[in-house]
């Protein structure tokens, strides 16, 4: 079923027309009088419709959208290599995560600033865009950037269950570091990956510091792309929302 | 730490020198006199050496590999388009697949037979050789291929524990089906997933009709080489295998 993000939704039984990059996605979609689609506020809500002969949209009522978690994840990366934070951010909106924030480290080779960060910034916005359409997401998760390690372990640990993975670590796993066992489930949780090269020491214990639980992912080494990944699937997996 | 995978194993004090496709990548590598390297069989067993001044690996005592998971997952994915089947392959070996195996289905646009499925093949299991001295693995996962559904569900279907990711069930969890408050883990589980357009409903009733547990994914609907990827990571973290 198609799915497009709107800056409103109409009321029920009103008739609504695409426009802009929707109109265009439709066109290519070539959607029959008939078909289901869905609009969504990127807020959170859905408003099922129905193609109409004339390729309006006749709206049903808004339902809350089923495929939000409760939990409330952000995906910090370090700057990696290449195209990989453009599959990340894909990925991790697929996977429910509600933000994807990039940001440099000592052993980043990449790291955009100014003009091509920008730039960089709104092809990711789109990539998070189109995964959560496809996805069937009730939100447009952000995809943000900070400028130094200091600040973003600084938000990160601010989240009220902050955990970074670290290849060097050897005892604390991510179950212990979720404490199932504890009253209730965490609402808010950070989950922080480093680049190629990893974190340095002084990373680790300035993040230690802040607050952060230094976590392993297991005894088999993830590149830089798939920790993320396989740390928030975990994540969801515990939190029961998979 | 730089890895190799080798035939057989050095005893224990003596000098071993890598050859062939192991020696060029040391040489790439740029070995350096007193470096820590590891030899492995293939077979779960490691052999820790020490650079030595002409290029020669000096043989510690052998240990068994910590990166081996107790649980043997399966991952049976239909061929997907374009390179998806690489991406898969590479994570699957790092997230600790024990072995890839790709099969037809009704919406494979993809189908390679004959010659062109042979240089696949053969470029997938060095993509998994790969993947495998890169995370530490200490055995070098299969990578195979069956030439029709039926024998795909046929063999799946022989796992202790046998699971299709259907987009379209909304009643059994991962969860469940890992049926986590049994007596004793599964030790050897397959996970199925289809190609970009799903299984079609005759495949899931003839997947079911062989034994397979039929299970969701979650709320958001995960591209076809995301679901594989997931499912993976979230039966390794359920068994405490991350």
């Amino acid at each position: 079923m198609a799915r497009f993000f709107v800056d409103a939704l109409p009321d029920e039984g009103a008739v609504y027309s695409l426009t802009g990059e929707n109109a265009e996605h439709a066109k290519v979609l070539r959607l029959r009088p008939g078909e289901a689609v869905s609009l969504c506020d990127g807020r959170g809500t859905d408003c099922p419709c129905t193609v109409q002969p004339g390729g309006g949209l006749l709206a049903g009522a808004c339902v809350p959208c089923p495929a939000e978690p409760a939990v409330r994840v952000s995906v910090w990366i370090a700057f990696p290599k290449g195209d990989k934070a453009e599959h990340v951010i894909q990925k991790a909106v697929e996977l429910g995560a509600a933000e994807i924030v990039l940001f440099p480290s000592r052993c980043c080779v990449s790291r955009p600033e100014g003009k091509a960060l920008k730039n960089k910034l709104e092809r990711w916005q789109k990539i998070a865009r189109s995964a959560a359409e496809q996805s069937r997401r009730g939100v447009i998760p952000a995809v943000r950037a900070v400028d130094s390690y200091a600040e973003a372990v600084t938000q990160a640990a601010g989240a009220e269950l902050p955990i970074l993975f670290y290849e060097n670590e050897e005892q604390l796993t991510l179950r212990q570091a979720l404490a199932l066992g504890a009253a209730s489930a965490p609402k808010q949780v950070s989950l922080m990956t480093g680049a190629e090269g990893g974190f340095t020491e002084e990373e680790i214990a300035r993040a230690r510091a802040a607050g952060m639980q230094i976590c392993t992912l297991g005894t088999r080494i993830l590149r830089c792309e798939t920790a993320p990944l396989a740390g928030l699937t975990a994540v969801m997996y515990a939190l029961g929302e998979m």
